[in-house]
C-alpha cells in the first residue's frame, strides 16, 4: 500500500492500482497454484537461459509527478493554424462526442465486436459510419475503416491486382496523390514486384499497360478534375480505378461513385478526429457490391437473431486473414473503430445540412482567398478548388517566415510556390490575415465584403454534386446535444466493455487503460498538432517519441525501435521487409523462405505473402511446441534460401517453450533471421529481453501490453524492435527525415510516426510502473492465468490443453472443451454465449485449437473477478451435465438458447424446461449487477446470404414510437 | 441549422444544440398549443407590462470561440503551491474518480435522490460518505453533507440553540476557528439576536454564560489541544459542544467523538475535491444518535423495499424544511452530493491504510519542517501540530516575497508571523525549499536525512488516535483501478440521470448540462486555485466573476449581483438580510414582517425565520394566484412594520400572474421591499427583467436556469441580484475585501465567491447562447410545458390545474390527479413509481398541491422525449381505467406494484393478474432502451423506525460471492 516515508514520490502506488489482486490475494493464488513465491513461479515457468535482470529504471513514479512532466512535454508542442493539408486538417471535435465517446471507458475499453450479441452499440455506430461513407462516395459497400489513407491506397492496389490478375503488372498512381500515399504504395508494390508508375492520369496513362489506377480527388494541388474519360478508358482495357477522395469535399462535388470509380477511399480524420500528430485516424474504403468478397478489412452487416429480430454483426468473416492464412491478400486484421465511430458520429451530429454548411463555408473562404490573391496580382495555380490553393510567389521562404510569425503553417512546395488548405476552423479573419501574409502587405485593402462580392466558384459546374447524402433517419434524429448524449449512452449500454467486466481474451490482453494514461491524449497540445508541422513546433512530441523508443528498447533489449507501424500486422510486415532488405544488401536476394509454425496466428503467413516470401510450415508437437526436429529438417532443406522464421513467444498455445534459444540458433545457423511475433510480449516484460536471447526483430502491440485501449476494434499500435544489423532497414518517411533511416524500407504508414497521438498512453504507463512495477505486472499476469487454469482443473473438472514442462502456463491458458463437444454436443460457441448470461465477454474461441477456449486474465483483474469467472465456468459445466443426464434436452437448454435477452425472459410465453431465473440470474450476484445482451444469438449465415451493410430502413433508431393518440 | 456565410463565428449553432425541439417540431408544437408563433405565444402567456426588449448582446458565439476565450481567462490564473491552509488544501483527485465521476454525466446530471428506487447508486455512495464521516469523527450519525464548513458551523450553533433553548443566549466560538467560519456564524447570530463570544476556550470560557461552544481541532494556528475538560464543563452546565475538525488529521488524532463533542463538522475538500477557488466542496456534519431529529440537512438511511430487500433512501424526510416551513430552524434544503460522493470515494479508494499513509506523510513532512526551523533558530509558535505551523520571523513580508518567487503561497498573519499548512501534494523537496524561503538562506544545510532523523512528534501522545477507521468491507474492496472503475459504473448504472431520460421536475429545471460547459471546470487553472491566493494570481477568476456578474445583471435588470450564496436557500436568506439592513439603516428597525403567499416554497418561511422575521401568510385564489385583496389588507395592516414580501414568479403554480406589478406596488406603498424567489427565473430569461418591474431583490439558481448540473443533489449556486438601494447590503467577506461592500451584511458562505469553481459553466452557457439564444430557450421551455399540458388534456383526459388568464401555463404545468386518487384510489405516488417502469424519473409529486404532479420539461428536451412522456402518461391513465373497471384489483395491479425490478419479472413465481411484459415493457420502444430500477418500492416508514445511516454489515458490496467450490 505504498510507503509512509516522506522521501521520494508522493504516492508510489500506481502499480498497486494497475494490478488487480491485493497482496493477500496473491498469497492465496500462489497457494492454489502450488508455488511458494512469485519468483519461484517465474523460475518454474520461464526457461532460465532467457531470463534477464538488467533494466533501465528501478522505481515507479507517482501519478502527480508524471502528469507534471507530461504537461511540460505537452507545452513544448505549439498549436498553430496548420493549413498544410495533405490529408490532415484541423477539426472541431464536438464536445458531446469528445466527452461521451473519446473520453468514456464505455467506448474506449471495448473489444473488437467478434461477439455481436454484446456489441450491438458499436456495431450500430459502425454501420452508421459505413452508411455515411456509402452516401458520400456514391458507392454500394463500405468497410468499417482501415488504418490510414495511404494503407487504404495500398490495399486498393492489392485488391485490384487480385481482381485483375491477368493484366500488366503495373499500377498507375496519380502524381497528385499525397506523397505519403505514393510512398506506402511503393513499399507494398516493391515487395510484391509490382511496377508503379506515377504521373498525370489525364496525359501519362496508357490503359493497356496497367492493371489499375489510383486517383486523388481533389488533387494534392487542389484541383478538381473530371476523371470520367480516364475511368472509361481503364474499364475498356479491363482495369479498375480507385479514387482517394476527401470526404468533406464529397458533400459538394460529384462523388467518384457517380463517375465510375470502382473503389473510393480516404481519411475521415477531418470528421471530428483530432490531428494527433498524424493519427490514429480512420481511413474509409468503399467499393461496388460485385467486389465485396475482395474487400479488405472488416464489414459490419445486418442480420437477425434467433428470435428473428434485427441484429448486427461483422459480415463475411470467412474473408478474414486469420482464416485465409497464406492465401490472404491483405494482412489487415483490425480497423480504427473508435475513430471511425467518432467520424460517423460527427456525420450524424451535423447531418446533411450541417455538413453542407461546413463544406460550403470552407469552399467559400477558399474562394474568397483566391479572389483576394487575384486582386493582389498573385497567380493561383489551380483553376478550381474545394479547400486547397497553390500560389505562386517570388519568395516562398519569405511567406513561410511571415506565416510562422502569425501562427500559421503553410505547405512547403518549392522556392516559388506555397500551398494551403483551409478547414472547419478557418475564419474570414484568417483569410484577411493570409492575404497579408502572402502579399507581405498588411494593408492589402481586401475586406470581407469585397472578397465575398467578387466570388469565383471553386467547383467546376459539371462536377457539382446533385445527389443527396445522409437521408437515413439516424442522421437527422440526434441534432440536439441532449438527444446525442442519450443516443451515445444508449449504444454504449448495449455493449459489454472492460468498464463492466473482465474480457478474458487469449492473446489480446485486455488490461486496464488507466484514466491517467488516457487524460493527456485529449489535451490540445497533443491533439491539435499536424504531422508535418515544422520540427521546432513539435519538440514535445519528439521528446515523447525518443523517450518511448528508449523505454521500449530497454524493455525488449533491442537496439532500435520504429513506432511507425500503426497495427501489429503492419509491424510484422515491416520486420519481414527489413529482414529481406538485410539479406538483399548482403547479396543474398534469393533468401525468401519464411518458416512458420503450424500454430502461428493467421496474420503471420498473410504478412509473409505480402512480403512475397515463400511460406514453409513447421510442425508442432502434441504440447503445442515447435517440433525442433522438423524445424531443423526444414531449415536445413531451405538453408540456401532461408530468410526468416516467424515465431510467437510465449507460443500461441500459451506456453514458454524451453527450446526457444535453440530454435533461434537453428535458424541463424542456416542463414535466416528470427522474427518474433510479440503478441504475447505481455508475459515477458521485465522478465526476459527478447532482443538478447535470439530474435532479430519483434513487433510489440502497444494496444495489448502497453495499455492503449482497444477502442472497440482499433486503434492499434505495432512498433518493431530490431537488433543492430537490422536498424538501417527500419521504416522511414518521404516527408520527415527524422522518422527513420535513409536506407530504410520506405513508409509503412501514412504518418511519420504512425499513431503518435496515443503514444502518451504507453509512455505514461511505463513511466508510472517502472521496472519493478512492470515485472510485477508480468508475474501477476502469469499467476492469474495459472490460478484460473488450476482452479478450473481442480474445481471445474476442465482439462487445460497445453502447459510447459513445469506444469505451468504462461499468461494465458487453453480450456479444452473438445470432449464436451463430442460427448455432450454442447459447442464452445454455446459456452461462450452462455457466459454472456453470466455477464462475461467470451474468451477467444477455437483458436489456436478448434473447440477450445483461450483465457488471458491479465494482471489488472481483481481476484474477485477471476473467481466470478471461474464460478461461471464451473456452473456452466454443471449445466452441461444436466444436458448429458437428459434433464434438459439438447435442443432446449440454457446453453443452446444463450444468450437470454430481457425481452425473452420477460416474455409472456415461456416453455423452456428451465426457469427464467436460471436463464437470466444463474448466479445470485447478478441481481446486483446484471448486464443484458441486446439481442439473442445472431444468425451469421442469414446475414452473409442477405448482405446488408448500410443502415436498414427502419425506425428502430427513433426508439420512441409516436404516441398512439397523436 | 446555422448560417452558411463565411462571416462571423464558425458555427453559430450552439443554441440549436442546447434546445431540444427542431424547427419543424416547433411548428407542430405551436399547432397543438393553438398559437401561430412563438412570439404570439409569449404575448399571450406573459403580461405585457413586464416584458422587456433591451438586452446586452445579440448574437451567440461558437463553441470554439468561447473555449479559446475561456482558455485565455484560465491562463490568467496562476497555479502555485498554496500552503495557506485555513480549511483549503491542495489535493490529488484520483484520475479514476475524476474521469468516471466528476466528468461523467451519469453522475453529474442526476437529481436529488427523492425517488430512491432509481437512485440507489448515489445513495450507496452517500452512505459510504456518511460511514467515513462517522468513522473519522467517532460519531454515531452523519448527514449527507452541508454547504461548507462555515455554514456547518452556523448550523451547529442553531441546532444547539434549539436543543438548549433555555440557556443563556450566547454562543462561544474558539478564536482558533477559521475567520470565515466566525464571520458566517456572526452573520447568522446577529440576525437571530444570539450573542457570539470569540475567545480561547481553555481560558476565556464561562460555561454558565453560553448555550454552546464551537471548537477548532486542530486550531487555525496548528495546535492540537485537549478539550476534554472543556467538554465536561459545558456538559455539566447543560450546554453542548461542536467541533470543527480537519478530516485528514482525524486519521491520526483522537476524534472529537471520543473526547465528548456533541457535533463534529468540517470540510471534506481535501479528500480529493479540487480547490476551485473556494468551492463547491462538501462539509460534513455528524452528531449523536440522540440528536438525530435536530440534525440539519439530508440523511441517507437503510431501509427495505416491498420485497424485503435492502434499499437505501433519504431518511427522516419529515424533518425537511419544505415540510416544516416557518417552524424550520434551518433553511438548508440541499447537500453537496457530487462533492460528498467524490470525498467518499476518495476514502474508499485509499482505504484505512492509504489514508493513514497520506496523513502520516503530511505529519512527517510538517515535523521535518519544524525540526529544520528549530535547527535554524526559528521559533515555531505551536508546540504541536498535524499539518500547520506558525513561525516567528523578523520580516514576514520578506518571507512572502521569497515564497512568491519560488511559487509558494504562505498564510499572511502579521509583520512577524507567517503560517503554513502542508498537504497531500507536498514533497520533502518542498520542505527543503521552505526552509530556504523562511530562513532566506538557500544553503541552510538541512537535508532530508538530517530532518528525518531529528524528528519531533507533532501529535501529543495523549491525543494519538487508537481506534480504527474504515473497517467496513466497502472501504477495502476496490483498491485496484479496475475494481474502482467498475464499482463507479455499477453504481451509476443503478441511477436514472439526465443522460438517459427526461427528468421532468416542476421548478427544478433539469436542463442540459452541455459537455463544453463542463470541460473547463476540471482544467487545473480553474481547479487548483486557493480561495485566499493573492489577487494577482487569480486574475482569470476575477475576470470571470466580473463578467458573470455583468451577464446576470443584464439578464435580470438588477443593479448588482453577489455570487457568494452557494445555494438558493442561502441566496434568499442573504436577500432578506439585505432588506432588513436597508430598513435598519433608514431608522426603521421595527420593519420585520415578511409576507409570504400560501403557495410559497417551504424554504421561504424557513429563511424568513432565520432572518428573525415575522411571517404573515397571504392567501391565494383558486387559480393559484396571490389574492391581491388579501395582500392589500395584510400590507395595510402591517404597514408600520412591513419589511418584505417574498413572491415566486412565475408562481409556484406555474403561472404568470397578471397582477405582479400591482403586487409589488402594494408592498412598496406600504414601506416594504419585494424579494422575488427566482426558482422560476427560467421562464423569464430575456423575456422580462425582474429588476425593472418591481422586485428589489431576487435570487437565481445557477444550477437550474444557468446549466450548473444538479450533481445528484448539489452543488447549487444561488446568487442574488438587487436594485441600487440594496447594493450596499450585499454579502462580503472578512478576508477578501473585493468580494462585497464594506457596508454589507457579512459573510454568508465560507468562500469569498462561494462556489467559484463552477462559475465557468454558467458563464459559458450565457456566452454561447447570447440574448437571442436565451430568449429562444425561454420560449421553447414555455412552449414545451404548454405542449405537454395541451396534449395531456386533449389526448390523455388529464386536467391541468392552473393556467393564466390566456389559458396558457408558464414553463411548467400541474397535472391534477386528485380525481384519480379519489375515484380509483391510485395515488400520485403509484403513478410516479409506474413512470419508472416506462423509464422516467417522476415529476414533482404533491407540490405545491397535494395529489398532483408538476411537470417542467425545459427547452433541452427533444420533442420525441416529450412525446414519449405523454404516451407514458396516457397509457398509465388507461391502466388506471383497468383498475376502475376491476379488470385488475386495486391491491394487485401494475401501478401499486411499481416499479418492477428485473428480478421481480424474471421470478419463477408470477401470480399477478397482468403479464410480465405489461409490467416491464408496457411500451414497445423500451425493448431497445430499458432502464431497470435497482430495487422495488421502498418502505420509508420501516427505515425511519429502524434508523441505520451507516453501511450495513453485508457483503452486498463485494457483489460476487465466493464460488461454491472454493
Amino acid at each position: 500500500m505504498g510507503k509512509t516515508t516522506a522521501k521520494g514520490s508522493l504516492n508510489s502506488s500506481f502499480q498497486n492500482r494497475h494490478i488487480g489482486p491485493r497482496s493477500e490475494d496473491v498469497v492465496e493464488m500462489l497457494r492454489v497454484v502450488g508455488v511458494p513465491t512469485l519468483d519461484a513461479m517465474i523460475d518454474k515457468a520461464i526457461p532460465f537461459d532467457i531470463r534477464s535482470n538488467d533494466w533501465f529504471s528501478d522505481g515507479s513514479r507517482s501519478e502527480e509527478d508524471v502528469l507534471v512532466e507530461l504537461r511540460k512535454m505537452a507545452s513544448k508542442n505549439q498549436i498553430k493554424k496548420s493549413l498544410i493539408g495533405m490529408g490532415y486538417h484541423d477539426t472541431i471535435t464536438p464536445p458531446v462526442i469528445l466527452r461521451n465517446m473519446l473520453e468514456n471507458p464505455g467506448w474506449y475499453t471495448a473489444y473488437t465486436p467478434y461477439q455481436p450479441e454484446i456489441s450491438q452499440g458499436r456495431l450500430e455506430a459502425l454501420l452508421n459510419f459505413q452508411q455515411a461513407v456509402c452516401d458520400l462516395t456514391g458507392m454500394e459497400l463500405a468497410n468499417a475503416s482501415l488504418l490510414d489513407e495511404a494503407t487504404a491506397g495500398a490495399e486498393a492496389m492489392s485488391m485490384i491486382r487480385r481482381i485483375c490478375k491477368h493484366r500488366a503488372n503495373c499500377f498507375f498512381v496519380d502524381h497528385e496523390c499525397f506523397p505519403q500515399t505514393i510512398a506506402v504504395i511503393r513499399t507494398r508494390a516493391n515487395a510484391l514486384g509490382i511496377g508503379v508508375k506515377v504521373g498525370n492520369p489525364l496525359t501519362d496513362l496508357d490503359p493497356e499497360k496497367v492493371f489499375g489506377v489510383l486517383l486523388q480527388y481533389p488533387g494534392l494541388g487542389g484541383a478538381i478534375k473530371d476523371f470520367s474519360a480516364t475511368v472509361k478508358n481503364i474499364h475498356q482495357a479491363g482495369g479498375l480505378v480507385a479514387a482517394a477522395a476527401d470526404p468533406l469535399s464529397l458533400v459538394l462535388i460529384t462523388p467518384p461513385g457517380e463517375w465510375g470509380a470502382d473503389i473510393v477511399l480516404g481519411s475521415t480524420q477531418r470528421f471530428g478526429v483530432p490531428l494527433g500528430f498524424g493519427g490514429p485516424h480512420a481511413a474509409y474504403f468503399a467499393t461496388r457490391e460485385k467486389y465485396k468478397r475482395f474487400m479488405p478489412g472488416r464489414i459490419i452487416g445486418v442480420s437477425i437473431d434467433q428470435h428473428g429480430n434485427k441484429a448486427l454483426r461483422m459480415a463475411l468473416q470467412t474473408r478474414e486473414q486469420h482464416i485465409r492464412r497464406e492465401k490472404a491478400t491483405s494482412n489487415v486484421c483490425t480497423a480504427q473503430v473508435l475513430l471511425a465511430n467518432m467520424a460517423g458520429m460527427f456525420a450524424l451530429w451535423h447531418g446533411p445540412v450541417g455538413l453542407a454548411n461546413i463544406a460550403n463555408r470552407v469552399l467559400q473562404l477558399t474562394s474568397m482567398l483566391a479572389n483576394g490573391l487575384s486582386k493582389l496580382g498573385f497567380t493561383v495555380c489551380n483553376k478550381n478548388w474545394f479547400d486547397t490553393l497553390v500560389v505562386e510567389t517570388p519568395s516562398a521562404n519569405d511567406v513561410h517566415i511571415r506565416a510562422a510569425a502569425s501562427d500559421f503553417n503553410l505547405r512547403r512546395i518549392d522556392k516559388n510556390h506555397i500551398g494551403l488548405s483551409l478547414n472547419e476552423t478557418t475564419t474570414s479573419d484568417d483569410v484577411i490575415d493570409l492575404l497579408g501574409i502572402i502579399s507581405g502587405n498588411l494593408n492589402h485593402g481586401c475586406d470581407t465584403d469585397f472578397l465575398e462580392k467578387n466570388e469565383k466558384t471553386g467547383i467546376p459546374k459539371t462536377l457539382l454534386r446533385s445527389s443527396k447524402i445522409l437521408q437515413h433517419p439516424v442522421f437527422n434524429a440526434f441534432h440536439s446535444e441532449t438527444g446525442m448524449m442519450r443516443y451515445l449512452r444508449r449504444l454504449e449500454d448495449k455493449d459489454l466493455a472492460l468498464n463492466r467486466a473482465m474480457i478474458p481474451l487469449g492473446s489480446c490482453t485486455m488490461k486496464l487503460n488507466a484514466a491517467i494514461e488516457m487524460m493527456p491524449i485529449t489535451w490540445p497540445e497533443f491533439s491539435r498538432i499536424h504531422p508535418f508541422a515544422p520540427s521546432e513546433q513539435t519538440k514535445g512530441y519528439r521528446e515523447l517519441i525518443d523517450r518511448l523508443e528508449k523505454q521500449l528498447c530497454d524493455i525488449t533489449g533491442f537496439f532500435a525501435v520504429s513506432l511507425q507501424p500503426n497495427a501489429g500486422s503492419q509491424g510484422e510486415y515491416s520486420a519481414l521487409l527489413a529482414i529481406l532488405a538485410y539479406h538483399r544488401d548482403r547479396g543474398e536476394k534469393n533468401r525468401n523462405v519464411c518458416l512458420i509454425p503450424s500454430s502461428a496466428h493467421g496474420t503471420n503467413p498473410a504478412s509473409a505473402v505480402m512480403a512475397n516470401m515463400k511460406v514453409v510450415i513447421v510442425e508442432c508437437d502434441s504440447f503445442g511446441n515447435v517440433d525442433v526436429a522438423d524445424l531443423k529438417e526444414k531449415a536445413h532443406l531451405h538453408a540456401d534460401d532461408l530468410a526468416a522464421l516467424m515465431v510467437t513467444y510465449p507460443s500461441t498455445h500459451g506456453v514458454f517453450e524451453k527450446a526457444i534459444k535453440e530454435i533461434c540458433e537453428v535458424v541463424h545457423e542456416n542463414g535466416g533471421l528470427v522474427f518474433m511475433d510479440g503478441a504475447n510480449l505481455q508475459a515477458m516484460v521485465c522478465l526476459c529481453k527478447p532482443g538478447e536471447f535470439g530474435p532479430d526483430a519483434m513487433h510489440m502491440n502497444l494496444h495489448k501490453t502497453f495499455c492503449i485501449p482497444h477502442g472497440g476494434g482499433g486503434p492499434g499500435v505495432g512498433p518493431i524492435g530490431v537488433v543492430e544489423r537490422l536498424a538501417p532497414y527500419l521504416p522511414n518517411h518521404p516527408l520527415v527525415y527524422e522518422a527513420g533511416p535513409e536506407t530504410g524500407i520506405g513508409a509503412i504508414s501514412a504518418a511519420p510516426w504512425g499513431s503518435a497521438g496515443i503514444f502518451p498512453i504507453s509512455w505514461t504507463y511505463i513511466e508510472l510502473m517502472g521496472t519493478k512495477g512492470l515485472r510485477k505486472a508480468s508475474q501477476i499476469a502469469i499467476l492469474s492465468a495459472n490460478y484460473i487454469a488450476r482452479r478450473l482443473e481442480r474445481d471445474g473438472g476442465f482439462n487445460i490443453l497445453f502447459k510447459g514442462e513445469s506444469g505451468l502456463v504462461a499468461h494465458e491458458c487453453i480450456i479444452d472443451t473438445r470432449d464436451l463437444h463430442k460427448v455432450s454436443h454442447i459447442s464452445v460457441n454455446d459456452i461462450s454465449k452462455r457466459l454472456m448470461d453470466y455477464g462475461f465477454h467470451a474468451p477467444t474461441m477455437s483458436w489456436p485449437v478448434m473447440h477450445t477456449l483461450m483465457v488471458e486474465p491479465t494482471e489488472s483483474e481483481p481476484k474477485e473477478e477471476l473467481d466470478r469467472f471461474i464460478e461461471a465456468m464451473i456452473l456452466i459445466r454443471k449445466e452441461i451435465m444436466k444436458v448429458d443426464s437428459e434433464e434438459w434436452p439438447l435442443s432446449d437448454n440454457p446453453l443452446v438458447n444463450a444468450p437470454h435477452t430481457a425481452n425473452m425472459v420477460v416474455s409472456d410465453s415461456w416453455s423452456h424446461p428451465y426457469s427464467r431465473e436460471v436463464a437470466a440470474f444463474p448466479v445470485k450476484g447478478l441481481v446486483e449487477n446484471k448486464y443484458w445482451p441486446a439481442v439473442g444469438r445472431v444468425d451469421n449465415e442469414y446475414g452473409d446470404k442477405n448482405l446488408v451493410c448500410t443502415c436498414p430502413a427502419t425506425d428502430a433508431y427513433i426508439t420512441h414510437v409516436k404516441t398512439a393518440a397523436e
